[in-house]
């Protein structure tokens, strides 16, 4: 028998950062044969790496919320993204030796398509057009032979890099010469969208939570970063404006200051809006610059990748994987060692300014 | 001698609202010989009719604070949307007796084309994208010879009645068995939207300031119509919601409150922040529901006329008349009379709530 760890959702976090130990826990006392355990016409997976994202966050959260995704079942595992390996399958298709990208039980070992944690979804009794992550399965990807780590299914080839390349083809509109902002720069999502401007031709400002952050920012090519903890937004961006994008991951007091900063008919591509997401609705950021929307007839989208991904994800395909082999598109990883340290590295990825650089990356085995 | 009486812009009110005498002031020391004025190739105009319009209160601004217009002269008269009645022509294609319709000074006769008030407008010396406000200048219109009154060039056929049908066609994509909330229903933009929205086949909610207001946009086919003064935006739209579309003529609180209620993909087209307007920017409101534009995946648009004229101008010219003439397409008028009750109809126009019914013009002469 091999010991088979896991990562339990104990208890929902509310409005606050989620604890390890009372809201995400490690639970050790599983074992699983793995030459024996019935397979039932499925496969069995090793996890190798686990991504943590801010999608998990949100999925922690009360159902009567309202948003765009299905929620955790509490004392169910953390279901979200991995790259995990067959080690066996009775499934056509599926073959030993296999890497596959998607959700999946972030545990050591799973007999696939996973059950529990899966939340028996029936878009009838969610909120309409929230999205069901459980769909999100995994999914066969090319073996990259050393060609590139693994880790970026996590990053550049994954969710993150899908989420930036989809937003970007179809919501920034950027053209040579504009400027862009892009706040929670050193993020997945937002290392990709810096790059992505970069190849356009368009000037960059980024924001980040740490020094460290800001020299890896700089490393993928960004005219000008600033640390917000530092230096305002609102500052930055008074000095380094305007702006005829911004790409918005952060929310808040970050978008305010975009609002004052962008050209008119500029746009905001909402992303994300981690900067809220862990403090109670009383205390959150409350916005003094909406009235500029119609004043400079701005646009400003929401979305997630869903959304989109019919569109752009033939041209994501196509294009990402080049611009990796030939250099132009960059990624580092923050690499966290060990499946034990799996719940205290989401805690670590939502706390922003976490000095770890790069894209949150668990390495579970080689 | 003729007294030529005109409203002159005074003095910017910064925050606040106007106030008659010290801001907007009626000179009537004026005079003016409508037989023997010169007019340089020009042709005299005898004034109609004023249409008081918010766009008015935005060119009163500092020129230091960037939107959408160019913005008035201190000292210079009121530029803003009129009916004129040509008396004297010695311009080619301008006859006596022909009806204009667009920009004029506020002023009991005119030499066309005006050169007092008008900026010197350059667009190099301008925030980019700047609309010079003086470019929307009178245009002859048809002689509506009993057919409609002629106030409608400032309603249905006039720039709220444009600026609500070109940002109707453009941005709502509003279908039929959708809901949309419209604040301020009762101005002229909103009850045009309110309009176009139940031809649609859309159910409509819309908010007023006065329960006088509340009955006659009833008249106008809204579904559901609340008095905001007696019921908070939040708490109509959780009754009566959710929406699939918001038409915001107000800003403020009930952006807030749409951000709510609107289903996720949902729309809001940003047309106007009278909110605001009149408040200095500490005391302004401020957005608490700005995360739910990403957690909804919302667009929101601000846009004003010009942006969207050259595509729908046509369509407007095609279909409006005919649904004026068909009785689809109703306005009622605030009838404001005589001249020298102009800078007062201004003020009025933006107090919310002020208890005229109707859009507001000022009938000079019939």
């Amino acid at each position: 028998m091999t010991s088979n760890p896991r990562v339990v959702f104990a208890k929902r976090p509310g409005d606050a950062l989620p604890v390890v130990g009372e809201h995400i826990i490690l639970d050790t006392s599983r074992t699983i044969d793995l030459d024996k355990v019935p397979l039932n016409g499925g496969f069995l997976t090793k996890t190798l790496i686990l991504s943590p994202e801010p999608a998990i966050r949100e999925r922690m959260r009360d159902p009567s919320i309202t948003s765009y995704s299905t929620t955790y079942t509490v004392g169910a595992p953390i279901v979200a993204f991995a790259v995990v390996l067959v080690l066996r399958s009775e499934k056509e298709g599926i073959n030993v030796g296999d890497y596959m990208y998607g959700q999946t039980i972030w545990e050591a070992y799973t007999v696939q398509p996973y059950i529990e944690g899966r939340i028996n979804y029936k878009p009838e009794d969610w909120a309409p057009d929230t999205f069901d992550m459980d769909s999100l399965a995994l999914r066969t990807v090319p073996n990259p032979n050393g060609l590139y780590p693994l880790s970026r299914y996590t990053s550049l080839l994954g969710t993150p890099g899908l989420t930036a390349f989809v937003g970007f083809e179809g919501i920034v509109e950027g053209k040579e010469g504009q400027t862009i902002f892009v706040s929670s720069g050193g993020s997945g999502v937002g290392a990709m969208v810096v790059q992505l401007s970069k190849l356009k031709g368009m000037k960059v400002i980024a924001s980040v939570g740490s020094d460290a952050k800001a020299e890896y920012v700089r490393r993928l090519g960004a005219d000008v970063v600033f640390n917000y903890k530092k230096q305002s937004y609102e500052s930055a961006l008074a000095q380094h404006g305007p702006i005829n994008v911004y790409w918005d991951n952060v929310g808040g007091e970050s978008l305010d200051a975009a609002l004052e900063a962008l050209v008119p008919l500029g746009r905001a591509v909402i992303c994300g809006v981690v900067s809220s997401d862990n403090v109670p609705p009383a205390e959150r950021y409350r916005l003094k610059n909406s009235h500029l929307i119609m004043k400079k007839r701005l646009t400003l989208r929401g979305f997630i990748v869903p959304d989109l991904i019919p569109q752009f994800i033939g041209k994501f395909m196509t294009e990402v994987p080049a611009l990796m082999a030939t250099g132009k598109l960059k990624s580092e990883e923050a690499i966290t060692q060990g499946f034990e340290n799996a719940p205290q590295a989401i805690v670590n990825m939502l706390s922003s300014g976490h000095n770890a650089v790069g894209k949150p990356v668990v390495v579970v085995a080689e």
